[in-house]
């Protein structure tokens, strides 16, 4: 395999680089799980242009009693299979591709596991590109060119 | 049920959107940690002026070796009872309303749950308004007139 | 003991307050998470100038399927043992306090769990200093003085 050079990535940096967080109710399959980590994972790379192979995810399986969310707010009926995503991400997204990203992953749930609309919710964290580490020590952007 | 024209929501989406992640020791009841759930959500209606019904909590329990925090730090002596409490929300709240809103937690589950007020940490993080989808695919606040 | 002052804290509080999630791969021993907490804090302490103590951590263990991360991107390989370090801390580290902090973290896992740094994920989320309630209910920086 050709080892790439770090330099090579220095576009790709301003890009992204995510870390996931997601909920949900215990009891469902390791298949489905697996289903909501991968449509995630394609809504960034189609949308939100990652890079490819950014995947850093926690999926976390909660009772019910440790997993509350008002059935009704914002006139939006949720069921019990509601799911919460958590994307702590580099700044510099736009409102539209943040949009876009929101719609991509609802689809995606749905399509692939039937999961209502209704039940994705999505909230963001945007940090800057120095507050990451992806190994060795580094702060990976720092090291390549400005 | 009269369906509420999303456009009402307009002013209310200024106001906050919060997403809390609780951590506590295992081995609590179901109705202490309801109590606790309540209680912040108590707090955010009352002090941060939430809209109703925006409630999403993550309550997780650790063993001992998992949840670690210095019994002493900054001279407040805290017990094995001690939780953190980590809200995401809008950015915006005034300094007074965090301080408000640390009291009404902290009084809250002293009255609710005797919970030692010394044993209630609280972080916040701040994200803008369009970091948030509660369902549909869509950024609520952005389909909102401005 | 001596009770000290709140405001002999007024310089340090501009310093971190930090909440550390970490997740890994269930598993491992007690000593091993032990000591990845310990290591976190010491570097905390060596390279981010922490105030002594204040250490607030929480170590989540997962299953396989929902412990999800690249195997390679950015030419890093790595293994199972692969950890992700997220830390909530004050705004105002420089790019090379963080930098230094990194090389703490891996180096120090390295040295005492062998933990491969290949392996060594961090990322930080910056707060303003207002954000934090160390218990009591109070803001602590808010009341000490400028």
């Amino acid at each position: 395999m050709e080892k790439r050079n770090p330099r090579d990535y220095a576009q790709e940096w301003n890009l992204l680089m995510p870390l996931a967080r997601i909920d949900l109710i215990q009891g469902k399959s390791s298949d489905y799980k697996k289903a909501i980590g991968e449509v995630i994972y394609e809504a960034m790379l189609a949308i939100l242009k990652v890079p490819t192979n950014d995947r850093f995810q926690v999926i976390t399986e909660h009772p019910a009693e440790g997993f509350l969310f008002d059935p009704t707010y914002l006139d939006i009926q949720r069921s019990s299979d509601c799911i919460f995503i958590q994307l702590t991400l580099n700044e510099g997204r736009t409102v539209e591709q943040k949009q876009r990203f929101y719609k991509a992953v609802a689809d995606g749930l749905y399509q692939r596991l039937s999961l209502r609309r209704e039940d994705v919710f999505i909230s963001l964290v945007e940090v800057t590109k120095e507050n990451w580490s992806f190994g060795n020590g580094e702060a990976q952007y720092v090291t390549a060119p400005q």
